[in-house]
């Protein structure tokens, strides 16, 4: 069917060519010329402004948003809203708030205009070839657009969630558990670093890709990360966290729900974030009032 | 080859069925008599005593034991080694402490008797139909055995992890991370379950195992679960361990590295087998010193 798409960033990029491959009819569109260029060699119409997109759609109207969550995404959704109409619909498959996609369709509801918020998980592969993407708002909007969710996920790979909102929840939950699985693959092999063995990282994580309990995709990303660089020495170790592991604490939070792992996971990537800590400094300065215990000095 | 096999519990019952499956000559020793009696019924032959299933081998021998950690492991072996000679090969199947194994193999050293730890991951499917293996001890003693390793694990599903120790060291970081991992989609669901939204577990466990980056194995059982329950009220949030993890923080803690989840994944297993905490009160009646806040009165 025909869809504009607006944001040709890596997620975007490669679900352009997902939904190709799937015979849609895409128009793109984005602020970087490049990335329009190259789409258009790929076989992808564009346009050159948000308006022309519209424009170039017929009938029911379905556009899918690909930008980045927060300011990005507000500031496309206003510039297109105003051009779509009564039972279009706006698909947000970035990584919104899911409290802002219950605002933002709520809004336009006022306008008669549907916004499904999708959650989309499996990384650039995941939108290149097949992707999870989980599916909130009205039912009716979904139905009529299940045949996109179903072309760029993988099989089985797409779930209505329910009401607006629900498909950012679960996508932020994904992502919350995805912070402990990983800090906890990551501790393992530090435990493995650290011992007295000559322990060999990649071959261990094959070898737990083959039929141990703790095979998963995740195991299989660190194995071919291990495969290029063995004891990961070109890398440092800081962890950078794009949002969503921390509306996970926020929320369990507010709902007064104990998620010690995935609040204490979240917690390691900013601790990895400072070379030194001030909580560090206090500690010392106590063991040394108290105590009289060594302290090193700050140069 | 020849292969005698102490215990015939849920793992070595199942491990009996898949040897014989890759027409490994197997000897079944068991203190319980119907486990023997069923064995049999399968075509695997039984010894009536330790004694006679070592008379049962012939040549260099090799006698896989597959019995609880700790005094049953001891005693077996203690029953065992007499009974073996020059060359002869011990393996340990089951969930050792790396620290016995080291102990043990350096003790049967002294008999010239081999010890391979072998730490065996993949639950009750995987013993049964193909396991993932994890293999310390001398590289000559592996490699005599290696068919076996190779028959029971799945397809890449084995290896052999260095000296004496590193094969349940292996399996013992292993089952650390799978703590960790557990505990973090526990508590996402749980941030699912508690939410405004009307989230159909299973089906959200089925779209994560579908091209999301949380896909694994732990996610497909936890599908299985929801699936024959779906909000798992049949069930206690009561959560056993069996000393793996306790041990891998244990030997985090000697080594000094800093593993905060598995370590937290371990301290809320032993908080899920209390119904009510000695420092909780303590919390509560500090509160109540200071400033006067409501108590819950016990019975």
């Amino acid at each position: 069917m025909q869809i504009g798409l607006i944001g040709l960033g890596k997620m975007g990029y490669n679900l352009a060519l997902n939904l190709r491959d799937h015979n849609h009819d895409v128009v793109a569109f984005d602020l970087s010329t490049e990335s329009m260029a190259s789409i258009e060699k790929e076989g992808v119409a564009t346009a050159a402004t948000i308006g022309e997109l519209v424009q170039k759609l017929e009938g029911r109207k379905v556009v899918w948003v690909m930008v980045p969550a927060g300011a990005p995404t507000d500031s496309v959704l206003q510039e297109l809203t105003p051009q779509l109409g009564l039972g279009d619909i706006i698909i947000d498959g970035g990584n919104s708030n899911y409290k802002d996609s219950v605002l933002r369709a709520t809004k336009l509801k006022l306008s008669g205009i549907h916004l499904l918020d999708c959650g989309t998980s499996g990384g650039l592969t995941g939108a290149r070839n097949g992707a999870c993407t989980m599916v909130g708002g009205d039912a009716e909007a979904f139905d009529y657009c299940e045949t996109i969710f179903r072309d760029v996920s993988v099989e089985r790979g797409y779930l209505y969630t329910g009401k607006s909102g629900s498909g950012h929840y679960v996508k932020m939950v994904h992502n919350g558990v995805e912070y402990g699985m990983m800090q906890a693959i990551a501790e393992g092999f530090e435990v493995l670093h650290k011992s007295e063995y000559d322990i060999n990282h990649k071959e261990v994580a094959r070898v737990w890709n083959h039929g141990s309990v703790v095979r998963s995709w995740l195991m299989e990303l660190v194995e071919s990360a291990f495969g290029k660089d063995p004891q990961l020495e070109g890398l440092k170790g800081i962890m950078h966290s794009s949002g969503e592991g921390k509306w996970t604490v926020e929320t369990a939070l507010e709902m007064e729900v104990a998620t010690p792992v995935i609040a204490l996971s979240l917690l390691m990537r900013y601790r990895s974030q400072e070379n030194d800590t001030f909580s560090g400094k206090v500690v010392a300065a106590l063991r040394n009032e108290f105590g009289g215990h060594k302290v090193e000095k700050a140069n």
